[in-house]
């Protein structure tokens, strides 16, 4: 069994972490630790884990695991990991962004199986992707892996309310959020700095722009991304070439029609379509924002790691509707 | 032209209020005060209000008005009033709770038209009804003028999320309130006060309980009552006690079909429907919380005080969907 | 490994029986029956389940199986019985309501596990309780044990849209529904037939009626049921019978404090609240209406029949939100 | 008063018309042309419009009216007009696409006011534009007028689901439309028609794609609209263009920050925001797909014909939320 913590247990990605590793065959959930929350039971919290998952918050680790997922928030993994002094035998999977970007003296490998499998089974410290990269990277890397990418690439992507967090502020106050659509971030997103480096890792002559416009939805949890560029390939090439790519992915189909965002929502997957008009392809990537796009695929990562079958753990039941 | 004044201009009441003032044709607004926003446009926190409402939220108190909506909160209007020397000529229509129940000394008169209609047309100062209190007394007075009531009174009511104000906080969290239902203050909701006053001043010898389960909706605008009692009456005799009962009143229709509740809202019309089941006689009530439940019942008050039309400027296109 | 055949393979309940049958340990699919769709992939109609179920619907049976789910409708099984002669080693589960009311001929076991636990251990044919049924008898069964229920017992709940079936008409377009409350079948729901069987098999005297108001609800997924009745016991007595009734239940949780529906959607729990005020005792009873409501349900009487874990392929992760 | 007759009016566009025109003051409503419908009231079929809109619908035309409008769907203005031999007096209003492009022997006016503003003044028979096409004009004509647009146009637009009628079906179905997200028609919607007809009306040497992805939202009304473009001009130029060109459009406001589309819910409006990113304008623009959309933006074309004020009838209350 793998001995798992997990640092800053109150927030959604760890709800969600802690919704898949109590059904997980080969975890012993060793602590859940919250500042805020120290001393409550779990579920008093993630209120839906009543009869899943017994024992309290709390405050300390416990360094005697094989595992921890920090669930933090970002900027705090690098305050944590100063503050804290792990023993060098246990391996780390950040939710955070900290340490996605290659860097001198960073030795987090950057946790996108599809990407990089081989190094994520040997790593030690492990960055787990952001939900609009996870989304747009798995609709884009095909072409990129074919050298294809000699255009801007025009990606939109709507995301639900879970996206932005538990606090509540204004956008995810209900009364505006619902029956709304809005935009933030326009071209700016914090995710094209990983999205970009993954892009230039497989097409390293890519010097284009990836142009995104994130959108607020009005539901609480999915991905639905829309991506197109020009590409000289025909449809059937393309299609070939994303069925190749993804032949060995756990959880990434490529399918024959486009998909509804829900087809996915409390699953690992991610589902692709691609079509040609004109000059111009056009990809649908769609996820769930807190599972393939944070803690099922920090699950993912650790079934590599460990040796696992990816899949442990996370043939999970999709919602339907 | 009416001056109007508006105090605690920035909470959904008042842009509600504005709202409707905006096209009122013999309203003039001469301020519309908030402490949090003295200095900014309207428009700027009530933003759907551009081209309709021009000025600035401003902090002090115009007193050259005829007319004052407090917008300002329970509780808030009489520490308003203590701290503030309103001349006499000044009408005051409180959108509180504080003055609904009547009280010595209290000369504020209950609101609700159906009810009050001669007494509002007088009134100086005018307690606005509850949401949720507007809902179920429309329901069930006609009931209680027949001196019918005689054993308890079952409702259940379901409401938006503006009920709760703008504050963002946990229940109102997008992530949680969507596709959610829960109850809240069972049996135990503040507008059973004024419910019964009213109902007794019909039907003194009432003595029984109005059960109240006050319902979380997952939507943003609107009520939906039910309300059941034992009535030996048949159907067709109670309907007619209902459509004469409103025979005169502006906004209530008493409909042959049970209702949806989205068919009122964004209006200030309350539809009713009755049907018997054996003993049982069930009334369904909807309103638009905001609307006929605050502010435009607010206005349809001062229509009413200043001897206007009921419906000036309350003849509001309905959402329809 | 149970052999399973499925019948009315493309509606809603065999879609969510399929989703859960497909991360069952001990089942291994035989044949999914839909005349509508034979001959296309499962994952045509069922979309969601790309990379979990494989294979077409087929327009025939094979009856080497060792169970088969009725998943046609209701009236349909009768029909079904009557011109397709299945072998008495076949197990049945039937969803409809053709067969949940006793009478003579009708050896179908009422599937409420926390009501017939042994006699469905021992069923050859089973008979699937309703949605609503099932959230209200949970709610109501343990006053009944205790032969409590000496007043009317008054019923309130909300369902979601999957609730009225895939076939698209006026009350489930979108239009309408969204932001929307109704009522149906004000006191008359079919499902009242069930829970009144039930009240009277643990409390025989029981002569007062369930007035029970279902709600259509703008969710697609679960029912919140309110229910209270007078009872003269105290709060802490009446929860430690639920606690009580329920101590060997797998999915049934008596909570300390009222719960929001979204706890339980995608799982197959029932959550419950016993509340006192005054003299009157309020139960919240929240269940996702395909699973513990329907599929999750017939998944776990197959477990019982079947002499497996109750829970075997029904620790489904929440949807959290 | 202008005497109005409406054709196919049991429509989604019909009943927000006669939602509008219910408190139009120069309006008196002669007939409202049904064949499904004739004989009922006109409030069994647009239900909220009961105490606002009195009459049955008819099966006949009472020819004697100022305007008719047809209401009738896609590809049945020509049918209608085939059939029916209007006197030349009667002006007509259509809302379908039948004839908004020029071509040989058509003298339908396309009825967008801030580009034809005159030409509708003197119109006798306007085409009424498309609701998408609407939105995305408003949000690049000012770029057309000053013939920058020398690159494609990305367009992202989603819309409600009443865009899609109110024929019950697959994509508007509840259970898979709520909280859900799909593309439809990618790159080929219909109203590129329109919306490259009026570009090139005002940049005759525009060559390039307009890019338009129309997504299907979960929500009833609205669309929200990102266009951008590659433009030299500096932010500063480019807003100043915005507010010339609209500087007398009477519903078009250009703002000093992103919209949310709640804001012109229930209204005529559109709402307008421009930002330049590098090398690149992004303009986001916002309407009532029903009303700016559809219906409203007929009522101002009417007023426009009849000599009105364009705000006449049109000052319609924002849902607010």
């Amino acid at each position: 069994m793998i001995k798992v913590g997990v640092v800053g247990g109150a927030g959604y990605t760890a709800g969600e972490l802690l919704r898949i590793l109590a059904n997980h065959s080969q975890v012993e959930l060793s602590f859940v630790q919250s500042s805020s929350n120290a001393g409550r039971p779990i579920h008093a919290v993630h209120k839906d884990l009543i009869g899943d998952v017994e024992g309290d918050f709390s405050a300390e680790l416990d360094l005697e695991v094989d595992v921890i997922f920090i669930c933090s928030g970002h900027g705090k993994t690098q305050e944590f990991l100063s503050s804290n002094d792990l023993p060098s035998s246990v391996k780390i999977i950040d939710l955070s962004n900290d340490f996605r970007l290659k860097a001198e003296g960073n030795d987090f490998v950057y946790g996108l199986p599809e990407l990089n499998l081989e190094a994520i089974k040997a790593a030690k410290h492990l960055a787990n992707p952001g939900c609009f990269a996870t989304a747009i990277q798995l609709g884009i890397l095909p072409l990129a892996s074919h050298g294809v990418l000699t255009e801007d690439v025009h990606v939109n992507a709507v995301t639900g309310s879970t996206g932005a967090g538990q606090q509540p502020g204004r956008t995810t106050h209900y009364s505006l959020r619902n029956n709304n659509v809005s935009i933030y971030k326009a071209f700016n997103h914090q995710h094209l700095g990983e999205i970009n480096q993954s892009v230039k890792q497989l097409q390293s002559d890519f010097e284009h722009d990836i142009k995104f416009l994130p959108v607020r939805g009005n539901f609480a949890k999915g991905i639905f991304a829309s991506l197109y560029t020009t590409v000289s390939a025909t449809e059937e090439e393309i299609v070939n070439w994303y069925k190749e790519f993804y032949k060995d992915a756990a959880f990434v189909y490529v399918l024959d029609e486009a998909p509804d965002m829900k087809q996915v929502i409390n699953t690992n997957k991610c589902l692709i379509h691609v079509e040609k008009h004109g000059d111009t392809v056009l990809v649908t990537s769609v996820i769930d924002n807190l599972i393939k796009g944070a803690s099922g695929q920090a699950v993912q990562n650790m079934n590599l790691m460990f040796g696992l079958d990816q899949k442990e753990g996370l043939r999970l039941k999709s919602s339907g509707f």
